[in-house]
């Protein structure tokens, strides 16, 4: 984990750009303090809840990075007076207005960013959409305030090689054609903010890029590994589960970590190499040869070998401990209360990381 | 809820059968005392911290159906110590020697039950493999105790109609022939134990049987209305959400639940109707026409017209609320952290209910 923020701070500080994490991945105060660059951030979130608990970690530099509704405004309010500089997204003259009316009665300004849609996979509005442009941005600074624009190219996820160079230049060019329209028409855009991991890693040049937000970075995971942003040997988060059986005619070693433990992404299955539910390691986090967690129940896990491996099973008896690497650290994370933190040869837990979930 | 158990319980109750419900699906001590016939119990659990939590609500009838280790037979002991009847599960005599050599040396009998591979699915022994059978009660009863034999047709998932009848006499034939064995041989074999939902709802005769368990047919799901377990409507569990956005020329409503708050079950996707993330309903549960949750990210849902319908999008604007009901109510139930509990239109919330996860 320590490496791969090394890694990530390196890439950014040689492009100029400050690294903006998303917490989203770990939400657990102990990681946000090791990836971000400050106590106090910046950093992004993607719920109320986060902004919440982290603000009161004394994180304080924070974009919640999902679109606001009016509901969420008064949380928002709450936050900032308690002194969290927390900026909102949206990507519509409504919620613009919601914001600024808000600001208004609160006496509080919000700052909010407009989301920007660089590659049609989600929200947001085309970087060249100069009238919906500044027509938020009207409506907004009418009580409260613009503080940028912002995107993130999840399509970035299927790309490979050169095309995730592209994508990053995707994204690059979107925040900056809508931060320079809504400069021409007299607002600041102090934040031009950009980023997934993929193109965090992949970009070569970031002029015009104030920040780049980047989340699964921190542990990797073995999506990341088949995109080809990471090493097998970088993911720095598994499952640690024990052998409770065999059906040995059927080549299969059952284990007590089902879907509930690794979550039910399965989003190898469309990359080139399908790891299953998991890549599975013995104990020190070595990985066997070709041993996936194939498939998985609630509470019960079907180790087998990759289907047209000629690897064989190893002997792993009832009571063995095995580390299961997860295809998405995000999803797996979010199954689990605590980090174990362990180093090397896994050997020994040095600390127990607390994480939280909800809204 | 409430009907969805009056249900089973009657249909049980014409069999002649206990029902051992599974607290695996709600996790909350609230949900499980309305399931349950007693504040004892029975019940099933899927963990050694759901077996924690429930005895200290006062839940002593337990078994722990998932393949036991040695290294959890401490935290057993102290269970069973504490004044919880908790029973293991098993399938191989090394297990059984562990166990037997725990309860000796502890001084306290940990009763057990051989597990059953009835429809080749997962784990167990196969119901006519008497010299292993014979062999695990012989190991079990030098220090432990054979409580009796259970089996679960995950297998049922996938049938159908008639099908789904087969799977209930599979079942039933297969912990009767386990348990025919093992009484020739002497041992006693109390428990009887099978089930699933599917089976539980289709079993037409249980004689031989002592018990069924079943976990999800609390709440229901879109997997189970696909199978024809259930209706659409009596699915008794929904997540709240709200419209953050819109990419109309995309036929898109994009709102603030994503995998986080549904999970990532997409159980749906092989069977007749593609559900996608999940089915939408209004505020009041009552869902709209073909609309689905499409596609998910962690925190962004979207909604879409169901693929080949000529249904229309609702008029659904930023802020308003839709009600997403789950493939999976395990699945869906462990991403959060209490349910709001809510009758009829689901208009006033008149109780929260905790619940918990970890191991």
């Amino acid at each position: 984990m320590d490496r791969n923020i090394a890694r990530l701070r390196a890439k950014l500080d040689g492009l100029g750009v400050t690294l903006r994490p998303h917490l989203k991945t770990a939400k657990s105060v102990e990681v946000a303090r090791r990836m971000m660059s400050t106590p106090q951030g910046p950093a992004t979130v993607s719920t109320l809840r986060e902004a919440e608990l982290f603000a009161e970690a004394g994180i304080t530099d924070v974009i919640y990075a999902v679109g606001v509704t009016p509901s969420k405004l008064a949380k928002v309010i709450e936050l900032r007076r308690g002194g969290c500089d927390l900026a909102v997204l949206l990507d519509t003259v409504e919620q613009a207005q919601a914001v600024a009316s808000a600001s208004r009665e609160a006496g509080i300004i919000i700052p909010a960013l407009i989301e920007i849609d660089c590659d049609g996979h989600r929200s947001g509005i085309l970087p060249g959409d100069a009238d919906r442009l500044r027509a938020i941005a009207a409506a907004l600074v009418d009580g409260g305030e613009l503080r940028g624009v912002l995107t993130h190219a999840g399509g970035s996820y299927s790309a490979r090689g050169d095309k995730l160079k592209d994508f990053a230049d995707t994204e690059r060019k979107a925040v900056v054609e809508a931060a320079t329209i809504l400069r021409k028409a007299g607002y600041a855009c102090p934040i031009v903010s950009m980023g997934s991991t993929p193109t965090a890693h992949n970009a070569v040049m970031l002029d015009g890029a104030t920040e780049v937000r980047a989340g699964v970075f921190i542990f990797f995971d073995l999506v990341m590994a088949g995109i080809g942003i990471c090493k097998v040997e970088d993911i720095a988060i598994s499952v640690l589960a024990t052998v409770i059986g065999h059906q040995r005619e059927k080549g299969w070693i059952l284990i007590d970590a089902g879907w509930m433990a690794m979550s039910q992404d399965k989003g190898t299955s469309k990359q080139e190499v399908n790891q299953g539910y998991g890549l599975v390691c013995d104990v020190s986090g070595q990985p066997f040869d070709n041993l996936i967690l194939a498939d998985a129940n609630q509470e019960h896990g079907i180790i087998t070998v990759r289907p047209g491996s000629d690897a064989g099973l190893p002997a792993l008896q009832i009571g063995d401990r095995v580390r299961i690497l997860p295809n998405h650290a995000c999803a797996t994370g979010a199954q689990h209360q605590a980090y174990h933190v362990v180093r090397g040869a896994c050997d020994l837990v040095e600390d127990e990381w607390q994480r939280f979930g909800g809204w």
